[in-house]
């Protein structure tokens, strides 16, 4: 049976593809043939088809690098280091796809926010849960006010969601290191002159 | 003949097209439909076909943003007023489109940087020009040198993006808002500190 060994398939499967190529794009039969997965499996694991799949895999993705930020949280390290093992992850992520991924919600956002709820809800929950992180690793570094510390958590990551789309652009990692950069120096002087 | 009407026909509905959908699901039949030209002209105008086209365009809506900035430039406004007419000019877009159109480009930037050369070079070469108009913004309104104003009009533009992407995922201008106080509150931090 292992149903979860194939709705697992099936996810990572859908997480790939949506990354390497778009939503309108990714067919059924190529998420099955890639999850090596029976045909009834899909809409036994999601009634919803493939907006549903896609949406549990733009989660399961995004989830991964909140799983990161987690970690990074729990040892305590402060909001630099954070920012700077979170850009190692993405700068991988560049480097080794050879600039077709980067940030693994954009594309889809971009692409099905404004029609699929679902996806739209995936992605949005996704950008607040990172959006948390950061702002929470603002407060236990800093000890800055919660407001505040949400206002730069927004800053931070549109700061760095526009150097990912750059990066790919460019084909060059240089937007997000120059950006991080300046988020580093922003958060210094704001400290500073707490 | 009005071949130029029929060239400039092709680039609008080209560029209202990958606005509103994306580059893959965008068909020359659709293209020559909605720009009511003849079978003929696309490859007559476009001898690269689709792709040339879809460079086209992208470059022709960039170029559109690109002259608010000229026109903003020439008036001799301040960075900060700069800012506030590029805000409202994206604010529009995102909330006149039913939160389906923010940047001209990044949809398209994200879907075919990494595999179309000509599509590529469009965006960067838009991206840069952008940036170079925010830059010579801060150089005019604050004396800035040259190396710093590059920095942070990096920095701006990508703030920026990534604001424009989270309003078309929140479905909300609020990002794009708040981003665009905090990118004010920091030239001007930075400009008192010169």
């Amino acid at each position: 049976m292992e149903t979860e060994g194939t709705r697992a398939r099936l996810i990572a499967a859908t997480s790939a593809l949506l990354e390497a190529q778009w939503y309108h794009a990714t067919g059924l039969n190529q998420i099955l043939q890639e999850s090596a997965a029976p045909k009834g499996s899909l809409y036994h694991h999601f009634p919803g088809g493939k907006e549903e799949l896609a949406a549990e895999a733009v989660s399961v993705a995004g989830q991964a690098i909140t799983d990161d930020l987690d970690i990074i949280a729990e040892k305590g390290v402060d909001f630099g280091t954070a920012l700077s093992v979170l850009t190692s992850v993405f700068r991988e992520r560049l480097q080794t796809s050879d600039f077709q991924k980067g940030c693994p919600l954009a594309t889809v956002a971009l692409e099905m926010a404004a029609t699929s709820d679902p996806l739209q809800e995936a992605c949005r929950d996704t950008y607040h849960a990172w959006q948390e992180r950061i702002e929470r690793s603002l407060i236990a570094s800093y000890g800055w006010n919660p407001a505040r510390a949400s206002a730069i958590a927004l800053f931070v990551l549109s700061a760095v969601e526009g150097a990912l789309l750059l990066c790919r652009v460019e084909r060059s990692t240089r937007p997000l290191e120059q950006v991080v950069e300046e988020l580093r120096l922003l958060v210094e002087g704001d400290t500073k002159a707490l």
